[in-house]
């Protein structure tokens, strides 16, 4: 039905999350539109996406250069570290520009099922870092899922004996959310977790 | 707030249709887990979509020969020519397996509030195809908008010189759609083109 590269680039956009044949044709047609210099910078961008992006090799974020922008630069706190799965959980926090402090990134959570044990995720570069006795608190900042409970639980249990405060963030309601919408676990955290507003 | 090859190929992928920065996102932390080789290959495969792939000379048809394969076909009935906007219409009555004889893209519809004139159309092509004499039915399956429908109805007074049947496709109500849903132009055409059932 396609000329062959067509389809040959439709098959490769279907690999994208979320995209099926139909968007995958829109994007395609889109992209026959597209100038010749356009087309070109974009197929330099994906190969560059993939040679020049590394992983920092201190809290293991994405980087550009050995060590990530955060790790290297002076105006974070070192004191305080924040521990999460995947490097884009960073760019989310960031964005919300709320912590002045470092990461590690552990590269997934906990999964039996999936197959992912603990011995898969940076268990042990976080606790080389912990070891050389900077750090005073670790916020555990992990996906509220059954996976991501199970992760933080393993790795407080793992912390203990380090003279470091664990803490997690919080779990409850979304703001703007509706308690009526929300689902019973949250509404168990959400109430597990209540402070006093006076 | 992110390496800068990851920055421009996200730029690139908000160029598609209905992507913005989320999606973009989501795009491009899933290709830094291609392999290598995947990566390559679709830098290879966008390269390709422009340079390989041309419009048919006779149909306008997306093609990666001179002339396409519906064109080119001898199953196919060349004395029944179907007017399209643009290639994908194509694909969509393939796809439907419904209809064995030949195409003619115009390559876009008259607008002349984005400035598109009957002379930016191939029109000229298709009078040409039509003099030749093989060619019985001209079908217009043009998208009935305002602006389709001046399309269709330019082209039938422009062929009414011609020895030809002028068809267009029907309008109505979608299979499965509901008639309280529809728009009154919609049930204004399913009225006016009512057939006898019995």
């Amino acid at each position: 039905m396609y000329p062959k590269a067509l389809e040959e680039l439709m098959l490769d956009l279907q690999r994208l999350p979320g995209v099926g044949t139909k968007s995958a044709e829109r994007y395609a047609f889109e992209m026959l539109q597209w100038e010749e210099e356009d087309i070109v910078s974009f197929a330099q961008h994906v190969l560059n996406v993939k040679q020049q992006i590394t992983y920092c090799k201190i809290c293991g974020n994405l980087s550009d250069h050995k060590e990530c922008n955060i790790c290297s630069s002076d105006a974070r706190n070192k004191k305080t570290l924040c521990v999460v799965s995947y490097p884009k959980d960073i760019i989310a926090i960031e964005k919300a520009q709320l912590y002045q402090g470092v990461y590690h990134v552990l590269g997934g959570v906990i999964s039996t099922s999936k197959g992912i044990y603990p011995e898969d995720l940076k268990i042990d570069g976080l606790l080389e870092r912990i070891s050389q006795g900077e750090i005073e608190e670790v916020i555990m900042a992990i996906s509220p899922t059954v996976e991501g409970e199970t992760t933080s639980l393993y790795l407080a249990k793992l912390l203990e004996s380090y003279p470091v405060e664990i803490t997690r963030i919080a779990h409850g309601l979304p703001m703007g959310g509706q308690l009526d919408y929300a689902d019973e676990l949250t509404l168990y955290k959400a109430f597990e977790g209540r402070l006093h507003i006076k």
